[in-house]
């Protein structure tokens, strides 16, 4: 296979995308979304959770399987407390729901200072970091957080999977400051499963602290791992459980139940849950800046310091990401590996998009 | 020195704490403010902030030192933002402000559904797992975060200590699911210096991964360490670093000059920020919980599930402050070791308040 990186237009891959997910029954807002979603995280260079990876996805835990209703509407609950919004998404595509969540909590934000959305009855929304990228870009302070599809991790001390790799993703407005949101996004687990199988693949041990086997006991034989163990011990165990503790006010039921839908009672819910936050800086700004800084020049000389005495070679979360925006930008399109390629070609025959490979400019 | 553990009534606790706070200036509300903190630390065995710590935090960091200002007025900023107050803590001592912005983060949740206190030019407050833990037993989702007094904590790939030990805390209302109010609580550094000064005193190594040398090259000889290192890699640097640039963007100053008094330009600031959240669980919740729980019941539920599966040998994070303080009500007081009932009673004499340590019951 070719080694050449092949540069697709934003307007082609929205095109494939967006057809994919109609073909597949979504409203012509839902596809709409995925594609925003699947461009958001391709210019970014997350290989994670680009267009092949979320139409997998849907096959797996989707509106294939019941996790996800193309069409459903977002129920809007009403309440008394006005900065707080508190959704039933109804399993509709947990991409365009979580777009919807964020504009609301930056909405809700701009009249209230904070503003907070949580979803019931939600499907996957892929990466978080997109999200909370998307919202600092438009200058909020933003969080994000849902339970993962799956409980594949052991909490710290414990022998069996009980809890999901729960990802947590912040980012800030400091696009002014330093170029580019800082973004602190990651799971709660080491390493995800996906990486576990590409360990046992390439037959090679994983690092120790990553896995455990049937027995709970852990292990670094990729082929033995049945769970995962979360990072920094009792930590990212905390980390994980505030993902379900969240959600479990939300509305999320057991974790060994989520996206099992063949098992568990009939009365039982298998859905995940997501939390929204966004805050405007100006809410929370003390009006006190040394040497009369701006609020954004204050964010910069305290970034500046922790990145000098020697500290050159540090890099800022948020900062690969933002080189891989840099990169799409540079090039005008989306980069793509060869193998990528393939499947978006794939994807294209599938959905009838005229889709063709020689055309592609590559790298 | 004896091995019995005595037991001290909370009202004489408070009685010597408070008049040591007030010999050193602070007003009757200060005191009481400082008293119930180090009762709320010690009924929950922390024993890493109870009164001996705090009154020797003051005399490195606070009224004898410029970092903390007896009897001074919090401001509270005028906002157009209303579920977000802003307040300039004037220096403040860290204790009074942080009960007092928990009570506020409380009353604006009560009336917004989520409630937000940022504060500028504080002091520290000590363990922030003691406020959220109060306002979470008063029904709350409770969270809080600071920028710790020193920069000793080298970011991830970096050299050179640029970041405070920063903690987060977080707490929810659990009481009615589990008997206690779950709580994760904890600093983004591996351990503390004072961990590796114990080890120092001991002779022995530390563990890996814990601190680095003058050169910023990890090392595990005590003696050697300079700085520590964040846990978990680049996710403890990135939580370290959330504290950071909140502390930025509400007024805080370069981490490295943070509590250092007589070091950079005269127009410069040296003190900590804090931030409080307090979420109302109501305002979050989908109703629509399996098998009709109630939300309550729901949160037992998935709680349940977590610590089930053969996980029966997991604690949940909070569990350990929850049995301290059940022997804490079992014995009628406060329980101390010989060593700190005998620091406790120099600074009873200190303060002149009459306290014989004969008269005290033993456990």
């Amino acid at each position: 296979m070719s080694n050449k990186t092949y540069i697709m237009p934003a307007a082609l891959h929205d095109a494939v995308v967006a057809a994919a997910y109609k073909k597949r029954g979504f409203t012509d807002e839902e596809a709409a979304a995925g594609a925003r979603f699947c461009t958001l995280a391709s210019s970014h260079g997350i290989k994670t959770h680009n267009a092949i990876k979320a139409l997998h996805l849907d096959d797996l835990f989707g509106s294939k399987a019941g996790g996800c209703v193309p069409g459903a509407t977002i129920e809007k609950l009403p309440s008394k407390f006005r900065a707080v919004a508190r959704w039933n998404a109804n399993r509709k595509l947990g991409q365009a729901v979580a777009f919807e969540a964020m504009a609301e909590a930056m909405r809700l934000a701009d009249e209230f200072g904070c503003g907070t959305v949580a979803v019931d009855n939600a499907f996957h929304y892929l990466w978080g970091g997109g999200y909370v990228i998307d919202a600092a870009s438009r200058g909020y302070i933003a969080y994000t957080c849902c339970t993962a599809a799956l409980a594949e991790v052991v909490p710290f001390g414990g022998k069996f999977a009980t809890l999901g790799t729960n990802p947590h993703s912040w980012a800030f407005p400091t696009t002014d400051a330093v170029g580019f949101p800082v973004c602190i996004d990651w799971a709660t687990s080491v390493v995800a499963m996906g990486r576990v199988q590409q360990f046992a693949r390439e037959g090679k041990p994983l690092p120790t602290g990553c896995g455990v086997d049937k027995d709970g006991r852990e292990t670094t034989d990729p082929t033995k791992v049945v769970a995962l163990m979360p990072f920094g011990q009792h930590k990212g165990y905390g980390l994980s459980l505030i993902d379900e503790i969240l959600a479990a006010y939300v509305g999320g039921s057991l974790p060994t139940l989520r996206s099992r839908w063949k098992t568990g009672p009939k009365d039982e819910k298998h859905t995940p849950a997501f939390f929204f936050q966004c805050i405007r800086p100006d809410a929370i700004s003390g009006d006190d800046f040394a040497q009369s800084r701006t609020q954004s020049q204050n964010v910069k000389a305290v970034i500046d310091d922790i990145l000098g005495h020697g500290n050159a070679g540090v890099l800022l979360p948020g900062q690969p990401e933002a080189q891989a925006m840099a990169l799409t930008k540079k090039y005008g399109g989306l980069l793509f590996t060869a193998a990528e390629i393939e499947a978006l070609g794939e994807i294209a025959r599938e959905a009838a998009v005229p889709f063709d490979v020689e055309k592609l400019a590559t790298v």
